[in-house]
């Protein structure tokens, strides 16, 4: 890890804390800040947009690693809808990725579902699971529930 | 809902039971069945192989009696994987769905991570991520734990 426990604890004090300090990782392709947001367990998984189940902290750190080879990647959560119960947090999220294509800079859309338990030391992740999106219009959240899409 | 909230609860007396359940009515195209594993909650979401965000019942409803104008869906879940904590459980697995394409029938395989909590009413489903895998050869869980796909 790259700070001590208790400060990165301090740090996921809430879901959207933890929340924040991965995409912020990814921006940025900080691996060791990236790792701490997972919980230690052996079933934590993560499926990146078209890609197979990625399943334990080994594997799953190999993923980033590979995915960090160009430096961060440029993503940002959108639309963030909650769910939280006790020790539990679903977040539904649209992650808007800049790319660059033949025909210049272009957005493309990606849908995840991120889940945090609360642990002793604090809120963790123990799914990321992003499926492939749309490139160019923001998806939309179909439902009766008032769009927090902006 | 189909059946009393009492026995309905006493069906979902585990994450296992509620997955169990979910299939099911999958399979058989039971409208009523199905919906009756998710929470009470607005923010529940599904997410269909290749699909937008679907968000709370009413829309989950809609999106599953679409989805069942031709009857049920021949999916079995494989290699089921659980992380769980006192009140949630994340499942995350391969679905095997029999189709048929011009060339006679065949397996296709997407992945799912399915959240569940306990409620009052037994445990319910929260979430269904379902993302597409591959026509042919089931989708290889990566990772140091020993796979369980079968």
């Amino acid at each position: 890890m790259a700070r001590p426990k208790a400060q990165t604890a301090a740090l996921m004090a809430s879901p959207d804390d933890t929340e924040a300090q991965f995409y912020e990782a990814l921006q940025r392709g900080d691996l060791e800040r990236l790792m701490a947001v997972w919980a230690d367990d052996d079933e934590v998984v993560c499926v990146h947009p078209g890609g197979p189940r990625v399943v334990g902290l080994v594997a799953i750190r190999a993923s980033f690693e590979a995915l960090f080879g160009n430096g961060g990647v440029p993503v940002r959560p959108e639309g963030v809808r909650r769910l939280h119960t006790l020790g539990c947090a679903v977040h539904h999220l649209a992650e808007r990725v800049s790319v660059v294509t033949n025909e210049g800079p272009r957005t493309a859309w990606a849908l995840a579902t991120n889940v945090y338990v609360k642990t002793t030391q604090g809120w963790r992740m123990v799914a990321h699971h992003a499926s492939p999106g749309t490139l160019g219009e923001p998806p939309p959240a179909t439902g009766e529930a008032p769009s927090t899409l902006h």
